[in-house]
């Protein structure tokens, strides 16, 4: 690998061969003159690790497949490994085998990459090689390299994204047509925008491995899926999200990551975010992700989250990456910042939107309103709506830590008079948008 | 230049210090550790080449200033130059003098790149070295990078940006308060978003130079400067935002490049783009670029498109991408599809609205009518309103050819009923966009 003259071949280790996979292989036969005209190399498949070698695929011939890793890291030309097989294990011992070996990874690999991206950008260092995976996180928008290499000294001090397609699609719809959670997730499902087990997405998790890898590369530390609180979008009604409207606000899933005070906070939730906000006028299916630092101000990102050819194009265009970089790459490897501290989430603040059913009776106002002064909570507004014996109430609170939130929202759980469970969502100020 | 061991010291030669010169050399000092230790190297800067060695320069020592360009290249420790005194003569000289020695070069020309890139990198490639020059279009918005190494077998089909802040901060100022161009640009003078003599924003000019050097990067081919006509905004009223806004359109200065038939068509001017067009949302200085592909569909970069700071962060990430990389630098150099034919522009399509005044008298508007029949151009709309003894006439036509557009503009100055010089803008329509 270290030697790549123009007209190179460059023999590629296919690990998996699903919708990208296949993605891939298509891109290269219909990009190949294009490939080699603008980076002097040729790119060919060498052997594909695949579950079943029964299936057929385009592009591959039949003795090129094969179950065995073996037979992928056997070849004698194996330049470099494309994993799109994901899963933890056993990709994860793929990736350590080619790395320690001296051959350069290019992952999709969201859930590996959220867990062990510190032990393999480490292991790569250590042999002179790399590991790329900006496909892991949205799709063909190229925020890693963009972190990476443009943004490198620009100290970014804040990651804000809308990272998961599906919940972005989901809102969407809800907000345009004002039709239920339920409707729109089976419409996401009947596009294509959703699984038929949507949890991973609807339940904040996809988002939240995603917000883990672009902090770590972001803050050059080492933040993990674990470290990553995550609340979906599945506990949102219709109702929410008009009132939302009406307030001046839209409701998005956000991830958040912030440094500050030498420490990182990383999150993912559902805010209100104002009309105006640059983030919300991010529709539909697409992702975006808005890099803060004191150099650059606000640089914004925005582009589709996946798809099979888009996430091929971050593959390909990795692969590229590597072939015109020597040995360990562009710059660091390592998250050079690693003891960076993970602050208690408890102790962020944020302005909250809270949605209370309440019995329609006199005090039930004044009650509640102790409950937050007794949690030291300040109140932005208040509309209250009676609905049969019952009334809506939905509160706009000021700036205020996360626990004594928790405290308020605790002691409102015990007012007799409140029914059912509180709806709680962050709100992004303009203050602290 | 051929070993950058990490701990390396890297010696920059500057060519001019200005207002970005000074932001580089104060985010040299600033950002050292955080460079060095990311990057393995430590930056610092050489000889600079000033007009005028009397006014002292933060950061810098009195010895290191020079009036003479052979002190900057004579040091036998130079590593690299930096190119922020604009203008082609002498400066195109420099930058040749660098890469014929083998010594890189970071620029951030417009005016010299868009005449010149296409010289500039075949000398870098001859000589196995790399000039790059993010900095030269819209500030920190890492548009290049993206293009030359994250989309380089994308096929880019489009680029259509938002590229001079100055003319957007006048636009949102004009579109959010009803304020006259005049004031706008007043209040943009104002607060340092557009210089004493605007004419080179305002104008195009300023758009042109940056769309001929995205064109270049996104098609792999030379267009220049002179190949973009332009158009600026200083024909527009408050009259034209207002109306434009009644019938669901923004107006922004466009940058359109297109990539249609082999053959590439470049332009700048003022368009009618609907609300919900993304590049619509983009308000006050900011730039945006909207990059389209089959294979990525549509990637958004928005960000500031000036500042000094800014613009310097865009130069240290070009200086740490050559280090980063080995003599002739990430993949290509030259522009490898320079066979493109450009377009003729006329031959190009738009819809436009066009704004009239006339007589307020009967047979006027079927006069109009006609004309627009004879040179086979179909209305989508027409408002007509009296003002006094005159009208105002306002159409939107479906989609054309621009020859035809020319054709029925001549004859429509010729009709007596038609009072002063009729203002024509191009739309942007959904089926378009």
């Amino acid at each position: 690998m270290s030697e790549h003259s123009p007209g190179h071949r460059v023999r590629i280790g296919l690990l998996g061969c699903g919708t990208v996979g296949q993605a891939f292989i298509a891109m290269l036969h219909e990009h190949g003159p294009t490939i080699a005209r603008a980076s002097g190399h040729e790119l060919e498949i060498g052997r594909v690790l695949v579950r079943s070698i029964e299936t057929p695929r385009a592009g591959v011939r039949p003795e090129q497949l094969t179950t065995n890793p073996d037979d992928v890291f056997g070849d004698s030309e194996l330049d470099l490994i494309v994993e799109v097989m994901g899963g933890i294990d056993p990709t994860a011992d793929y990736l350590r085998r080619a790395l320690a070996s001296g051959i350069p990874v290019v992952s999709a690999n969201k859930q590996l990459l959220s867990r062990q991206a510190p032990e393999l950008l480490a292991l790569a260092q250590d042999a002179d090689t790399q590991v790329r995976f900006e496909a892991s996180v949205c799709g063909a928008i190229p925020v890693i390299k963009v972190l990476r290499e443009s943004l490198l000294a620009a100290e970014i001090s804040a990651v804000t994204g809308i990272v998961n397609g599906t919940t972005n699609y989901i809102l969407t719809e809800m907000s345009r047509t004002g039709m239920s959670y339920e409707d729109a997730l089976a419409t996401a499902q009947a596009l294509g925008y959703a699984e038929a087990d949507p949890s991973e997405d609807v339940g904040g998790a996809d988002a939240a491995a995603k917000m883990a890898i672009l902090a770590s590369i972001a803050f050059h530390t080492n933040v993990r899926f674990d470290d990553v609180p995550y609340e979906g979008i599945d506990r949102l009604s219709a109702e929410d999200i008009e009132l939302a409207g009406d307030l001046g606000y839209t409701i998005k899933l956000l991830g958040v990551a912030k440094l500050t005070d030498g420490g990182v906070s990383v999150r993912v939730h559902p805010a209100l975010i104002p009309h105006e906000h640059r983030l919300a006028a991010v529709s539909g299916p697409d992702n975006a992700v808005l890099l803060e630092s004191v150099a650059v101000r606000q640089i914004m990102l925005v582009g589709p989250g996946a798809g099979g050819t888009e996430t091929a194009s971050a593959v390909l265009a990795d692969v590229l990456s590597i072939l015109g970089t020597p040995n360990r790459g562009f710059l660091q490897n390592a998250l050079t910042d690693a003891g960076r501290p993970l602050r208690d989430p408890d102790l962020t603040s944020s302005a909250f939107y809270v949605r209370l059913r309440v019995s329609d009776r006199p005090g039930v106002l004044a009650q509640i309103a102790s409950v937050f002064a007794e949690a030291e909570i300040s109140i932005g507004s208040v509309i209250q709506q009676g609905e049969g014996d019952a009334a809506r109430l939905v509160l706009v609170t000021h700036e205020t830590q996360e626990r004594r939130m928790n405290t308020a929202i605790s002691a409102i759980r015990d007012v007799t008079d409140v029914r059912g469970e509180p709806v709680v969502v962050r709100v992004l100020t303009k203050e602290n948008a």
